[in-house]
């Protein structure tokens, strides 16, 4: 079942919305094997929401749009599908009491005027009932393409999306999905590409995405089955497996988690202590860390070392060390590392030291260049990695490779 | 001009890139008048992604479609446009050479064999260098309708749009837009608008929009003419006056850049220096200010002291008054701001302590509470707020109103 997702309004400011809306929809509608072909976002303006509408629905059998019902005239979308399906507008007295009682329920004995465009109804469809709101959703069975008006606000559009998928839409399915999400790091795009490709080449089902940050790649598999959840997982789970085998040493987890979830779940259940000396990074170390709720029981805290002067005072790292190899070597790297678990009486002290750039370069160290170290009671090990000459690529990067680093240190434990 | 805007790729997993490119695109187009009409996400599926350029090119001028250039299977952008537009695919030999050059410049001397497919270039278009990654972008210099095929990535999709943008599609326009964007902080965003509502209500053009963000409110403002770009900002400027009249208590800037490149160009000029001491934002604030190139010339370091013992240790916060009075209290975020700045060598010290939930809170200490202090040698200034409950806010609004400590500090000096 092909379907088509059209969110209507400000293109550029509802974002949020939008997301919430289109999120919510494609999960739900996931869950009964019907995948969104496509997301649109279009500004209120008749002309164009007509076209994509009538396009649309040419060639999906299921459309779903929101926003656009309100009682303004930059509300357009019921007559825009109106428009586009051919159909007539009707004017219906009963939503006009519906609006009137909601205004009452909010202490307004007057209904505006011009509430009474919310009235209008597509010839042959379904009136949804608002709870919250006063605009009225729409339903229009229609055999070749089943077409859902909905409110805006994911407030109004989540009930009533609710109560029309169990009721009408659901039952259409015939098929299901089941996906799955392999996390990987210490390997790039295209070197996971060339090691799986020919393993997922074999499947059209499921089906297969690589997505890549610096220092993370994500595979998604999407299993599908006419017969059952459990099929599509069977299937699913036996890509997953393979996959997993070929690149068992780079996987991170199969959870739906971040990164920095994933290594804060582990440490608290190891009850190992963190902390970390930051240069390049400026933070972001530690930025991610505590977005993890509960990330205090083990991050004890960092020195974000910025300048040389406070490497050498702060963190203990020697001046020697600092002129004959520079701040950005793996030698200071493993110094601040030391450094930071001495002062903070963590288990791992985590070291970062590079050039984020524009500037920074030097001679033989490029703009990129990224040392790595964690430090424990019994051992060093440090990596270094030219990133992408890009500020916030070798943040991040830098920021993944850290956290690959406690992963490792983790899994030879 | 009529503009639509194509993303290709997962459409549930790649939401901050799309945003970040089509965000990027429309502000541009803006500038010249060109308005964006539709935002289509698509998945890599050829027969969607062929269906929807074809139809999209039957409308539009101008089609912007990005993603989906990539070497793996996956990416159809390529062949979907070229099905679309009913032209060959050709392979050139140069685009090889140049990829292989990418490689080489990694530390990489084999090129991976798949890379290759981004040598195909659709036949009359133009090849986009990529300066960054591995894939070309193209442009189609199409009598009806513009094509313009560009990376995923922002980083690659930015430069390389940016150069475009300046030497094909700006010289087509013949409409004038300016647009202006208010930052204020030190106010919410319904007192905002019970400001200057009665001010901007009044006019049609400009267009008002306000966004907001905890601790930070941005009025936007877009000008039209037909005539000339200074008629369009003459009205910006007319209405832009008018309400920074009204907020003048809260304007922090109207030019186009962030709050944290904002502090860091001040403090810059003025050859004043900063440190941290992050508690609850636990390396955000840092995060922030380093994400500006050329911070290091103000910015020293800081102090992420998650822990009490950390806090005692490192900051010299007295027992006492962590006892007395707790961690989360005016006195400890002072004796922090003081301990950092003391210890950093820094002209101002910025701490930051606060309760960023879910859990922690205590009898008359909410979750969102958030003390925030700053520490110079001549003063003390100290704040605090209570945020939602919601750890993302209470880091982002309490880094943002450290910012406008700052602000403030920097306003009255």
């Amino acid at each position: 079942m092909r379907a088509i997702f059209i969110a209507v309004g400000s293109e550029l400011l509802d974002r949020d919305r939008i997301d919430t809306n289109s999120l919510y929809v494609a999960k739900k509608l996931r869950e009964k094997g019907i995948l969104i072909d496509m997301k649109i976002s279009v500004c209120d303006n008749l002309e164009n929401l007509s076209w994509i509408v009538k396009n649309a629905y040419k060639r999906a059998q299921l459309l779903i749009i929101t926003g656009g019902l309100g009682p303004t005239e930059d509300d357009l979308t019921r007559e825009s599908v109106a428009n586009a399906l051919k159909k007539d507008l009707l004017f219906k007295e009963s939503i006009v009491d519906e609006i009137r009682e909601t205004f009452l329920k909010r202490g307004i004995r007057r209904m505006p005027e011009i509430n009474k465009r919310q009235a209008f109804v597509i010839e042959g469809a379904e009136v949804l009932t608002n709870n919250i709101g006063t605009a009225p959703g729409l339903y229009i069975d229609d055999e070749i393409c089943k077409v859902l008006l909905l409110p805006g606000p994911p407030i109004e559009m989540i009930p009533m999306f609710d109560k029309v998928f169990e009721e009408k839409i659901a039952p259409l399915s015939n098929f299901f999905i089941y996906t799955k999400s392999l996390k990987f790091s210490g390997i790039t795009e295209s070197e996971t590409d060339s090691k799986i490709a020919e393993i997922y080449a074999k499947y059209k089902n499921p089906r297969t995405t690589i997505l890549a940050a610096p220092g993370l790649i994500e595979v998604h598999l999407i299993g599908r089955s006419k017969k059952s959840i459990d099929e599509a997982q069977t299937l699913t789970d036996e890509l997953a497996e393979k996959i997993k085998e070929r690149m068992k040493d780079y996987i991170l987890t199969e959870k739906d988690i971040s990164f920095e979830e994933l290594i804060v779940n582990e440490l608290r259940s190891r009850q190992i202590t963190l902390s970390v000396a930051e240069s390049c990074t400026g933070g972001a170390f530690g930025n991610r860390i505590t977005n993890i709720p509960g990330s205090s029981e083990i991050f004890l805290g960092g020195i974000i070392a910025y300048s040389n002067e406070l490497k050498a005072k702060m963190l203990e790292v020697k001046e020697e060390t600092l002129k004959k190899y520079g701040a950005v070597s793996k030698e200071t790297a493993k110094e601040m590392a030391q450094g930071i678990r001495k002062k903070s009486g963590s288990d791992i002290g985590i070291s970062i030291t590079g050039i984020a750039g524009p500037g920074g370069a030097t001679k033989g160290k490029p703009v990129g260049l990224v040392f790595m170290h964690l430090n424990s009671e019994k051992e060093d090990r440090g990596i270094y990695k030219i990133f992408p000459n890009n500020r916030n690529i070798v943040k991040t990067g830098a920021v993944n490779y850290s956290l690959n680093l406690i992963k490792k240190y983790l899994d030879d434990k």
